[in-house]
């Protein structure tokens, strides 16, 4: 079961920036392209105050900064240059779906995406969309954001690919670990046939973020998500975090016994592919954490590559 | 508005140390050289039991470890081979002042401000001082210490320049993130110009840090510390934090992005030089943190240096 | 007073992971033998669901993963190779003796040493056995474990050495953080004193960690550990700690000053020797916390070696 896509988290929430510019970017790319990496997906375009690009669409209405580089381009460059597939994540406010302004989060993500698909739609490399808002049981209304930013993304790109990772509450969550009661399987799968019946046709890809739950409750939570994708006519990926939850530091690169573990319960669970968050960090020969070029050197010893 | 100094944080509050001997020391100034960096300053000569030198007035009655080399005489000694200025900070008891015991804080560094300048003060790089005790609104009545040691500092070295860089009481202090309430500009304001009135005469340069507030607010602050710092006859610099407060590890280095909008937003609002906290860390090539190296990188491509 | 020994910290609490293959730990243990380490002590042969080696007394009757590598055996093969004294540390159920089920951790752990004994035994290098189970006041029955266990090990391996490196309730504990009472110097003394009587004849050596009390605190505590190994015809060590409990980032590792101030307490103290927590992540050249490099360097600058 090896590893295929891995996002790019360049307009990041909780992993501290490494600051590479298009050498070093350049240079992760053909590390990626060496252990079989095939797609990269912008986790997303914007998060509150910080876009990815100068995108007159946000520009216009939001208050945000005016950045430095354009992000899409480069890394659409890059993935042209590499013969790579392209996932374009959306704008998240941080703050409209919050304060439950739904419509204004969809309607902000439809302009988008007109803007976005003109002016990058051209690169051979633009494959697909990722919705970014991330979503588990206490966010379920958000289904409806899913639904129709997926669907104008997929009608104006020509039926494009898109793609969702939402997480399981479970016990390594923020909520649950502030006290917040972890899911049962039982409720999980309740809740998300509900949700994913909201944003069927919308939804190309269902890939789980797998590291909210205990590694012994993985198995079951994956089988039941690949049911989910299954009954709601998805393809089922699995996100596997290269990341270690369980230390002090968060967060450092992930233990190799720990990330195979999680490799070989996809490939029981019959998942049609892997994605990682994130290869840059965590399982990168380049990168800033040392840890990750040796959990690189062991992953290209396990696979022989 | 390009950084012009450093401060130098070897007697570390929150910062895990590099381990650096002189060779790496060396090596370092000549980095900070290489982006125009000229200004030096010691963070603190002491904190609690960790005393940066051998200061006969600080062992004789203060309970402090014997240090294992004497740091003030290296970065003098380094300060003077790149012909940079230094700038000496004051001993940080970590007690009297909490206890309220202010006259003690002061004698003890009045003292050692004696043995200082006849120790140290042949160095040609021996340009000033700096006024450790950080304050904010809450620990106003440090003023005292500040107006005392600050002007006895001055008349013992020939009129050397002061400096002080208190924090704003925003929403990323510790205190706030713990339930207090952040300060408004407005109390900003007000309470530091009585801070500043009681200081008057004892402090040449205002450095606020600016890392504690939003950086949508930024700029509103800046534009109050600079007519604050005008208003009481100060210089006004600004303590650009090249550390990202925003992150669950704390702390590695900012994200280039940020470092770039508050350079720009100092320079919008007139500040007449930046200093940051710090380079060693977290702008260096030689870092123990990779990431700074990058951001040291992003740093030279915009200055073009 | 140089350090002599390590633990091996491969499945780990609380410290993210190299990721390390036999030829990291190759060089690793080449960079111990340059500074005078000879001994390493493997700190446990699994934790809950982690074990180290396929053990097939652990695999069959515990909820265990199969692990990639035989841990065991590979360390062994290295200290063979560079002729080192290697101690096998005890499987910690995490859950039993926290249950008080503390006869099935024992019998666990009996049915391991056999397994390992007649498995590892013939490796010249195998010279001792390390007893997992950190205990403070707060987890004293556990000194039920250490006397069963230690005395199988003895008598299965030809009365081999035991070694135990419990904690201090102090300051820098968990517990105290988050608001448990200090124990005083006398209150420590009171009840290790009733915990070592219980296990007379089952330790050989007593390593108390340093870290969880105030540097000025630490030479008192460590004539008092002393006195009590002494009484209870043990051999003393000292168990310095490598990395820094001081700083928001948990672990990085420890100010060269520090760890100095430590050595020299411990030598004042009379301790025979020094083990420590540890060299691949904080004193390594090697390490993937490149602050540990310069900590090795000024180790074998100030020890001329």
């Amino acid at each position: 079961m090896p590893i295929h896509a891995t996002f790019l988290d360049e307009v990041s929430w909780d992993i501290p920036h490494q600051n590479w510019g298009v050498l070093e970017w350049d240079l992760d790319f053909q590390s990626m392209k060496a252990i079989g990496i095939n797609t990269v997906v912008m986790i997303r375009s914007g998060l509150g105050w910080w876009i990815a690009s100068p995108f007159e669409t946000i520009l216009k209405t939001e208050d945000v900064y005016y950045p430095p580089v354009d992000l899409t381009e480069m890394f659409l460059t890059l993935a042209d240059k590499y013969n790579m597939n392209f996932m374009f994540g959306m704008y998240d406010s941080g703050r409209y779906w919050i304060e439950g302004k739904y419509q204004k989060e969809i309607d902000l993500n439809l302009r988008l995406i007109d803007e976005v698909w003109e002016k990058y739609g051209h690169h051979p490399s633009f494959k697909g969309w990722y919705l970014s808002q991330e979503i588990s049981r206490r966010t379920k209304n958000m289904s409806k954001i899913y639904a129709e930013v997926g669907k104008h993304a997929k009608k104006v790109s020509g039926n494009l690919t898109t793609l969702v990772s939402p997480y399981i509450h479970g016990v390594k969550t923020d909520q649950v670990m502030s006290g917040d009661s972890a899911i049962t399987i039982q409720e999980h799968e309740k809740e998300w046939n509900e949700i994913l019946t909201n944003v069927e046709g919308a939804i190309d890809i269902l890939a789980f973020q797998d590291g909210q739950v205990n590694y012994h409750e993985l198995a079951d939570y994956l089988e039941v998500n690949k049911k989910l994708a299954d009954a709601h006519q998805m393809r089922c990926w699995t996100n596997i975090e290269s990341f270690d939850r369980d230390m002090p530091i968060r967060f450092l690169p992930i233990k190799w016994e720990k990330l195979l573990l999680k490799l070989e319960a996809a490939r029981l669970a019959g998942m049609e592919d892997a994605i990682t968050f994130e290869f840059s960090h965590f399982m990168s020969p380049n990168s800033t954490y040392p840890q990750a070029k040796f959990l690189y050197e062991r992953y290209r010893e396990h696979f022989t590559i």
